[in-house]
């Protein structure tokens, strides 16, 4: 075993759930960046090669490099790191690209300071690889990618991470739509204000779901999916995105919505079985449009990101 | 036995529980409306006495006779009912004074109909008494009252009401400042929009405290007892509102906030030793404003309305 070198896995993640816009966010099982981190005498964070997508390679404005770079100064460390990454959460697709790199970077530095943080102490210095891409310290990604499951972020200041229990049987299908929306755009056509009737519409469906997750309550859960602050604007911006909810419901799914800020968007299923049958719809549908797609599907992840030794 | 009259109570209930503004209310133990219903020959409703408040007499603006009649006349009964009411929960204290009166009716006439409605189908006939009080059909007081526990309104149009699972050892500690707060008031001092961050955090702190309450996580549920849509405006309207709740957390509280639109606050306590606490440093506090009140220690209830037979 080679101690001065670790590979690291960092999910991919949904944050944005519906009536959990802004606030909830979970881990995919199936989609992970890829970073092999090794421990160099000289201190400072390098990043050596990047594959899968074209990154900035200086520490200010590549997360991973900027997100170890902090966790190593806080930790005291008298070492650096060489990264290596291997993007397959790809930038711009709304599954969490830059949580996931912050998350791994984040998990990876902490690796070599002997876990000195908890995963909910990782948090905060993932936060700040978010805010070098969005300018915002949001942490629906990298809570998720950081401790797995499903995480809803109840405060910022303090910051209050609550785990919440997800059904077994849960699985998650998810279309990529080979399309950019500019981080700029989608926060452009969101309203300032909504009516109070809204927020408490917003609210009782977030309940809602929380208690389905908690009690496997599937009909709870679907009859909660509805996300009235930002779909009703942002789902514009995607082609064709009624009907792949409409074909995924008709397929079985619960409820699904806009995968962060899109352009992804996901569906929640009981069953692998129904989660087949949803992406087999989706695929079908999404072919006529023209244009290019990913799809996953996947289990909510049970852990965030996790090492594999040299 | 006499199958021609029961006796049935029904329960006090908090609703607009802080962050569940509008849409979450929980059943009291301890204070209860008591009717007493006899059958009769004679079709339709005859309100035979009222004791303990001052309230109309005839079956279109006594909410109790209202909502007897239409369930009767659905389940296609060929006989009236006397009723004879003993109001404990007080018109305009906050504590689901008409949603008690409707619930308990509503549960009253279905037992004379051999139980043909379910609790939940009860709730549309009982929200009819509540809008001729407040001129609208609100789910969140005949919900509880009806259910008993804990009710999330999720939805309206279709109602659908989930229920919340409560620790045991959950207290509520009620004060009922004995001074009026015209419902047209306390509507009227709501903002008619939000900001999506604010309709963002309420949602979140509910979806913290439905985990938290799902979970016993006391912590949790403390945490989340937060309302950003009402309190802030309507607990102006309260005198000596912030002493009481800095009190009653400085007691051990975990939080609590305006029942109802008020004048009652609640609090919720993890045990009947810190219920106690609170209940004797709000009293202590609130002697010295030289307003009357009343205080309950309740568990929440674990049925709604229930039938003494004679």
């Amino acid at each position: 075993m080679n101690k001065n070198e670790v590979t690291i896995f960092s999910p991919a993640t949904v944050s944005n759930i519906s009536c959990g816009f802004d606030v909830l966010g979970l881990a995919l099982e199936c989609i992970c960046d890829k970073m092999v981190l090794r421990k160099t005498k000289k201190k400072g964070i390098r990043i050596t090669r990047i594959t899968g997508a074209n990154l900035p390679m200086d520490n200010k404005n590549n997360v991973a490099g900027h997100v170890a770079g902090i966790v190593l100064e806080a930790g005291g460390a008298d070492f650096g790191l060489d990264i290596e990454i291997e993007k397959c959460v790809k930038p711009g697709s709304g599954i969490g690209s830059s949580g996931s790199s912050s998350a791994g970077a984040a998990f990876g530095a902490n690796y070599f300071l002997e876990k000195k943080f908890s995963g909910e102490e990782l948090v905060p210095f993932a936060m700040e690889g978010e805010c070098i891409v969005t300018g915002e310290r949001i942490a629906d990604n990298v809570s998720p990618a950081l401790l797995g499951g499903m995480v809803l972020i109840r405060n910022y200041q303090p910051l209050d991470l609550v785990r919440i229990s997800v059904p077994k049987n849960l699985f998650v299908v998810v279309i990529h739509p080979q399309i950019e929306i500019k981080t700029c755009v989608a926060r452009a056509v969101l309203p300032e204000k909504v009516s109070l009737k809204t927020a408490t519409q917003q609210a009782a469906n977030l309940g809602g779901l929380i208690s389905g997750l908690h009690t496997e309550d599937y009909a709870g859960i679907a009859a909660s999916l509805n996300d009235f602050l930002a779909e009703p604007h942002r789902s514009k911006l995607i082609p064709g995105y009624d009907d792949v909810c409409q074909a995924a419901i008709d397929a079985g799914a619960l409820g699904g919505g806009i995968s962060g800020s899109g352009p992804s968007i996901y569906h929640l299923c009981q069953g692998k079985k129904i989660a087949r049958q949803v992406h087999g719809k989706i695929a079908e549908l999404y072919a006529k449009t023209g244009i290019d797609f990913k799809m996953y599907i996947s289990r909510v992840a049970r852990t965030g990101a996790y090492a594999i030794e040299q």
